[in-house]
């Protein structure tokens, strides 16, 4: 077993920092020390292998990504990232964990969906992974098998409101599986958007000649995300369930989740970085089909109506308690272009599980939340919401031993030249972060440091997860 | 320097809890370790001094009571605990740090406050203390001296919408100490009645012969407590100044909160155990005199309104952030007896600076918060509202070893034959809480254990604290 | 022709009360004359037919419900007063106008269905008729459909997003629809339950065996109304349709209502008098079957819950603009029974048409609300509403000489044995109203008086509406 | 006694529009007929003495301005128009009755107070007037003296939350004079802005050198209106009196309104021509100080913020109730001028008495307000509101003959050159009107038709309101 010391550093919690030293113990943390590598008299030096100076940096627990789409297959393809590359580059950006999504379709078993993600991932991983299970076809089999997740360790699982005959439930099935949640201590996420009212919008654009990816926007109104976000609340408050929503891109959205919230009621909300930075019209409603780069769902919303802005804030008022990236990369070549005359088809994704602790950091030095606050975001809190807390999300002894030493005076350019994800562009090409990632451990295992990549795929475990731990 | 290891107990956060022995060296915390005594093979047993098993136990960060009013000169006589009793009886109960409120009125200068409250406690703390300042009469002279308060690590100072010609600051007085404050970075602290209105009211009833201390309660109503909090977030919009109002107790003040904090600003508030646990119709509308223990303000509210259960559900959502005691203690006798015959003579306030943890642990127990919360409602936050966090308000290396431990399956009862507040009754009487403060340490000396009490009065240091740590 | 003049009497109006005489002359008002029966010199009396002393009493236009059912086909039987003797009914109530409802279904033809009720109102009503058109199969041929039934004098139509399987519509035909109606200048009015959601919960409890009617109620979740309201709302916002909720029962449906007025929307929503009086405890909770009775849809609500008294204040503080009856009677006796065993099978409905003007005058005396808003919410509105302004709604020449005369100190008393409706019970039994309708006229033919009942089938005539005159 | 028949035109009310003729018996309408000028075979042209034809234009009851001040001292001038030359160009602009305030302050008798304008006003108008009461020092003697104000027929009064050391109430002295009035039946006008807070920051500006008009507007804060709007609600609230609320011009103190009126409150506001046309960036911040012009309390808000568009909505909605002018003109030279290098020393108002009925249907034309609305806001409500209803605000049998002829085909250009207000400039210099006011009748007799102006002083006599008809 390795012993490791990161001396020197700020170790930055969720309510605060201060300077201490981490000792890595094998797959975990030891101890958390005042600085200096004494002890009450005994040198711990002597018996450390290897000691990482992290003066001037930042100590942070390991990033949470939770919400990706590794090999998702999708509208006639599959995401462009596997869970060897993605993960990759994960560990890249100073993602440690991510929870990716096993997918049951109406007519599949649930078992069936969640044992395909498990071959997908067993032994490509370079970081440790867990599974939500998309429940895309809620029936009595299906809500049946919704027993035994809690003892796969899937203790949360998704439904949509959003695209009909692929993944949509309706409201009797959203009753009833929230019901079934409810019981087992499930937490139900829902991608809330009005699918069958999107659908008719899309169809008329498009049957009008607006094909272009811009109008992907235009026909996912603000209106039916605020609608269904309502709707699910409301269906959640009836059966007793928590509620998690994702992607959540519109301030009128997060209105009724701070409604919700005020009244006491144990709903939740995530949103991305591409809600927080791009537009509607700057991205999405690029020239020709540029655009389709950034088309994904929910959509990129008007900055002239000040969404932007208002995930930031909500962020900072906790009525959005985290940030994934729900990554789904599709290259231009190949799958983008799938939707050339006809917004319809291009496959709804972007790439981001690399650069979230990037941009948000970037957060940061702008002043739009704390450093306490990005690391609540994008670590404590996901694990908490997500049962991973103790293992991962904090800084403590016994806890794993995935770390993130972060340089504030470093320096990140994001591109499709540097970037390590399997795609031929980048959503985020020519962002430019002020800070750095200096080194990612993972499970007392360095997997990026100056030198460059020392992981593999399968150093990741499959994590059994816990209840949710964020309820109040 | 003696060394201390608490050992074998569960270490809670505001964030999580977790196994964990907590090394304590001299006056600070040296090392947060995973259980066992051992450390990379170096036995750390024989380095201690003192060894304290918590196994069963809860370990957290001592108590921190940011709002009490020792000695406080109030209505013709003065709050009956003195620095030193209060102080000890804070000890007794888990309550390692307080912070009590220098005083300034009209025509006296803020340093001769300050300096007076430095002498009343300088010697006599059994626990570390701080103040913040009330301003009592704004004028230039008072503005100036604001200015030096930061340096004395007086951060947050207090006015009063209530209490004419008393403490009371109008309008224009609070925009300008509010411009002032968001200058320096200190906080507002309020007192969100609406004075001159209440004493209107006050008045008529003792006209009309309703002098009873439950029109106490009736005079103070809820509307006039709702709408001095929408007073105070305007005053501070307009000024940029972080707002915090204290021992909000109207269902409809805290939806004021609420609204302000749902649209990002800096606004905050802290309630009391008594507005989370007593009510206007079963204790203040007590049978005769008897509800003079429960004059508070501002006051107990109607049970039938639904007060006390928003207050709960206020916590949970942080709504409301945290719960200080507003401990002014008076007894019956010669005390709150001045008021007979009319209620508006009668002291105000209660004393709880003994009985916070229990009460709020209670809550635990009962199923209102979680024991995440517990800690961060009462040390952790309050840590950081008032710039203590790093020193105060969290078990970690480098902070000062004020730690309680904890026991759930202990029992306290409250009364006045056993408490250790200088008062002749007990507005908490007949409480009993299922769980019990069974050791508590400020900077690494034991105060409270199984064998008694072994403070004593100047072990408690003035603490400068730091501005506020709390904001978005 | 016959002439007629109303003298004595004092006129009021949806803002105002004032003496004055009526002047009739054939089916219209010909004018209103300050008291007194000489015009200019010229004596009247003698060129009049008919005097009506109105001395003491309000001279009011005529009622106008404006939701009816009669001989609606629902749950295998049909509603149980026809055109002939529902129309009676309302005539002795002071009701001289009601809108039923022509019914569609999927796969019938809008046109059919319209026809249909035609066929069975033709020479068989009493008092003036209307159809709204319900499109319960929306699809091409019904959304080509609709842009006829403007020319036919059929301006508003009905969706439901209750009832699954019988009228249900969903999202998708929600936006179908209202986008049409848009263009056509209809109004939407829609049955806010969310159907799908209630039928789940309604055969989980009839599985629990608890199968009585106050289990209707229980199914009928007011979150269920609150939510389909606000996705009515947010639908209607996307498609720029004006909105008419019916049959509002649940407060929270009506504070979104309140909220999508106060920003400006067109929407709007009825309640019913037994929403204003009647409770899910008292009436729907009776023993045994008796809550047969009072099963309608949206449900009676709890009194506990304050619905009731919500119901009120939104009437007065026009977030509700009318009260309907949404008439739609079944006998006990081979219908309600029915659903003995099993609350779904209980034909859904509560017969009112003659008791709402009494009804709601009796809001006057206990001061829910003044006498002109009485006025407003029982004629004005829904005339207005509907595109009958002019010749229905107001006391004003050229108006239909629709006239109740009513007697503040008259009195009736409702139950089966006394009123004129085709039941074998009363939801009203024992119901004393403070007022009483001594004269109805419509188009100037006295169809009630102290002689007793002077109409017959066939008076009644069609009426081609308007689009509606309400909009802001 | 001159008879007269309206004839041919569009006579429109509050709820609708008809085709009628009204005739004109001496002082008050007598009838209102269908058109045509037989009733029953009775030729009434005969007895007519003149006939005004009314085709193709609208008749609408006279304009009621409840906010006026002639000759209102201050700031050391006094508002430039007389009670004749203001009630001269009242009639000009359809305005056939005037609420002017006459004022009390500190150290003065109400009785005094309002004795006085009577004897400004007596024999001087060309309309009828009547008196709201200033109340502008709340003491003993004043609280007496309200209440023999509705004997006066003086049922409203105002107080002011703005002008410290002028008409300046606190909320004291506004508690006591709420319960008086609520018992009395007053009701409270208010004056809601924070008037200490502004004059601190407009003494900070000034002290800056910000000493320009525009700077008015900045210190004068949207919060600081809203604030006092929701303290002037809740004072409100605990003393259960209804509340009027003047000039509102902030959207977010609308919100306040609307907030309390959805909670059942009997809560009203009126806004302003200025507030609904005019801006901070566009008059106030014009070059130099020309701003001056535009220089009133409240003051000209943000298009930026986008108040305007909030006024429009909320007269849409009803959170406004109606349209006042707060008419209080100054001429630029003499007077305006004495604020040149300070703008707190400008005197506070605009002339718009001449152009209420003008401005408000150019917001028919522009599609802002349905014509209804119009005469409701213009006329009906200011009537029901203020205790004018039946004698005015209506044509109907039995009320004043106050009549306006509107001619939507016609056109009105504003500026100094042609409005017959005594000011040097026009706040509304060249703004278009597509309408005219062709003819003004009040109480029977002519005052402006194509012929010009047959008025005279004098001619308006003194109002005696009854109590407010408004209340739900």
């Amino acid at each position: 077993m390795t012993t490791t010391l990161i001396r020197g550093g700020t170790v930055v919690s969720a309510t605060g920092r201060a300077p201490a030293d981490v000792l890595v113990d094998g797959e975990t943390i030891a101890a958390v020390l005042a600085p200096g590598s004494t002890l009450l008299g005994h040198d711990l030096a002597g018996s450390i292998d290897r000691v990482v100076d992290a003066t001037g940096r930042y100590v942070v627990p390991g990033g949470i990504d939770a919400h990706t789409h590794m090999e998702l297959p999708f509208g006639g393809t599959s995401a462009s990232d596997t869970f060897e590359t993605g993960t990759r580059a994960a560990a890249w950006g100073g993602t440690t964990t991510i929870i990716d999504f096993a997918v049951q379709r109406a007519g599949e078993r649930v078992q069936d969906g969640l044992a395909a993600w498990h071959a997908k991932a067993a032994g490509n991983c370079a970081v440790d992974y867990a599974f939500h299970q998309i429940v895309g076809g809620v029936d009595d089999d299906a809500l049946k098998a919704m027993e035994s997740l809690v003892d796969e360790g899937v203790t949360s699982y998704k439904l949509f409101m959003a695209y009909p005959g692929v993944f949509h439930s309706d409201d009797a099935q959203i009753l009833r599986a929230m019901q079934k949640a409810a019981d087992l201590g499930l937490l139900t996420m829902m991608h809330a958007e009005n699918g069958p009212a999107i659908d008719v919008l899309a169809a008329q654009l498009v049957e009008q000649g607006r094909t272009d990816p811009y109008f992907h926007g235009i026909a996912r109104a603000w209106q039916l995300e605020e609608e269904a976000t309502h709707r699910a609340i409301m269906l959640a408050d009836v059966t007793n369930a928590p509620l998690y929503v994702v992607h959540v891109s519109a301030k009128q959205a997060v209105q009724q989740l701070a409604w919700a919230r005020d009244a006491g009621r144990n709903v939740f909300g995530e949103t991305c970085p591409q809600y927080l930075y791009l537009s509607l019209e700057e991205q999405l409603g690029a020239p020709g089909f540029e655009g389709a780069k950034w088309v994904c769902s929910t959509p990129l919303r008007s900055r002239a109506e000040g969404h932007q802005d208002h995930m930031w804030q909500a962020l900072r008022t906790n009525d959005l308690q985290m940030v994934s990236t729900d990554h789904c990369p599709f290259c231009m070549k190949g799958q983008k272009e799938l939707g050339l005359g006809d917004f319809r088809a291009i496959p709804n994704g972007i790439g981001s599980v690399e650069h979230r602790m990037d941009l948000m950091y970037q957060g940061v030095v702008t002043g739009q939340i704390t450093l306490e606050r990005w690391v609540e975001i994008t670590s404590t809190t996901p694990a908490r919401m997500f049962g991973l807390y103790g293992r991962k999300g904090v800084i403590a002894p016994g806890a794993d031993a995935d770390v993130v030493v972060y340089d504030p005076t470093g320096h990140t350019s994001i591109g499709v030249a540097s970037h390590h994800m399997n795609m031929d562009h980048s959503a985020w090409e020519g962002f430019e972060v002020d800070g750095h990632v200096d080194l990612v451990m993972s499970r007392g295992q360095v997997l990026v440091d100056a030198d460059g990549y020392h992981g593999r795929p399968g150093h990741g475990r499959y994590l059994k997860r816990d209840l949710t731990q964020y309820l109040v």
